[in-house]
């Protein structure tokens, strides 16, 4: 009998082991789903396997193992594994984890662009605010990441009027919009930006990428008056010390962060309190178990019947 | 010449009577545009009228009038005045209008999907919060209004992923979107709303409709736990004694509100300091005076050539 081997090392509801062995074994009948620690499990049943921070070596005793499916979008934790099989490694790419995205991305730039947190302090002091609206279209979006996630955010947020441009490290053609890439691109792609979202991938390329250097190409946030960072992709792109002093000089306006460098963030953190930063405990885009399991069970089965495997990550270029 | 006679008399800068006139003088080059009032005006070179809050009888002196124009969407402040005459009233429908409007419900909307206040709160306590976030999917959106905003409103939310019904007076088709229609239909599309959104004209049918006996009407607000109260159309629409009673019964879980039976709203209202409500000035789709001024030029210039006047107020229905 071929088996799944579920490596699942994660913190949260969300990845409880049992639950997700009880996901597998009623999506693939006929297959064993099993524990890669397991003692009774003969490795060489192992075909595949499904991984949440699994622990170095971990992998390693499974010869026969085809590929290994990572059960969220990320894979940078496992970018520094050596240890990891070199069989191809599956990422997840999943309708409901791009709507959810799609949800906060929106959220988040209207709210800044709508003023509400100007609003919500003119209400605490019970006081009607004056109207000074400017129309979506007088805004200038920019999104780093044109993977799915940037290209969904971008349609939607162009509907409701916004002016949004791409920007990625290889050039890329998202039809209706502007785009920029690679370092060339960066700076006029920043300069006409006022509420950049980022949604890049963690890469040796990316890491600490909003930094003082990036802050201070941004142009002047035009209606906005300063401009507005939001960073739903990894932590590890943003240096917070720079992020502060960005904001406390008047490089940006206000920040909503969904990811930090150190998750969860500490409680000492000065970004806890800054009246200017949004705080969100890296729910943006929450995995939803069932749409993951179902799937990973999908490219199994299919790859069994000799498919090709979808959005195999590109170890070298680390998404 | 002719003339198109301005009668304005509103509060606030968007309403300032010079501005206006200037806005009119150039896209309507050969024209004459004075104020209603001005003693060196001929009433019988007026063939247009632009109004805003007219003093009643501002008007009776034009014989020659052939329409009036308001400009803004509501024309219900019009409504009760016996004294405008008796020619077609045109009510603006403005693209940029309709945009702002579906800014600001789509933000409302998903501040409360996503728990946004929830998240302020844990914040404000420097605490990581637990993730336990639902999908677009898992709730229902109820749009009470099915003209030119609640259809736009409708159309993104649905591409957000939310399910999205709308109710109106008659019955209205969508493409895409479930409708329900008349007293008939107000009982099944309340039962199944969880975050209901308020676009109505008022009309004598509409006056308090959001009142202690609708409340009674919506269900349980599903994932949300307690339905959610969105008005974005006319301060008249509501009873802000029920509002407050739901909202302290548990029939609604939050409210938030654009438009009062008061505006702006008393400093004494209870309204502004309900940990649940979200109180914005009015401001939810604030005209652009120039798209405005644009469009009823068009019209006017159209008219001129024999061409058939747009968006005319049937009065009897008033709107």
């Amino acid at each position: 009998m071929n088996t799944l081997a579920l490596a699942i090392n994660g913190a949260g509801d969300n990845w409880a082991p049992a639950p997700w062995q009880a996901r597998f074994s009623e999506r693939l009948p006929g297959w064993r789903v099993a524990f890669a620690d397991e003692a009774a499990l003969d490795p060489a049943t192992v075909r595949y396997a499904a991984v949440w921070k699994p622990k170095p070596g971990q992998l390693e005793k499974f010869a026969r193992l085809a590929a290994i499916f990572n059960l969220g979008a990320g894979v940078d934790a496992l970018m520094g594994d050596t240890t990891l099989p070199d069989v191809p490694l599956v990422r997840v790419v999943d309708p409901d984890l791009t709507h959810r995205m799609t949800e906060y991305v929106v959220l988040h730039t209207l709210l800044h662009h709508r003023r509400q947190r100007t609003l919500d302090a003119a209400q605490a002091e019970r006081r009607w605010a004056a109207k000074d609206q400017w129309a979506a279209s007088a805004v200038r979006v920019g999104i780093m990441g044109l993977g799915e996630l940037g290209r969904d955010a971008a349609e939607v947020l162009g509907r409701i009027g916004f002016r949004v441009a791409g920007w990625s490290r290889k050039p890329k053609r998202v039809p209706g919009f502007e785009t920029y890439s690679g370092i060339g691109g960066l700076t006029t792609f920043l300069a006409r930006t006022d509420i950049l979202v980022v949604l890049l991938p963690l890469t040796s390329d990316t890491r600490g990428i909003l930094n003082d250097a990036l802050f201070s190409r941004l142009g002047r946030g035009g209606v906005l008056g300063a401009p507005v960072l939001i960073n739903a992709g990894r932590g590890g792109l943003q240096v917070e010390a720079d992020i502060l002093a960005a904001l406390d000089d008047g490089r940006l306006g206000a920040a909503t962060l969904d990811v930090f460098e150190t998750e969860p963030l500490p409680v000492a953190s000065a970004l806890w309190s800054h009246p200017r930063v949004t705080i969100t405990p890296h729910n943006a885009a929450d995995s939803d178990p069932d749409a993951i399991a179902a799937y990973v069970a999908r490219q199994i089965l299919a790859h069994e019947q000799g498919g090709a495997l979808s959005n195999v990550v590109d170890r070298k270029r680390g998404y």
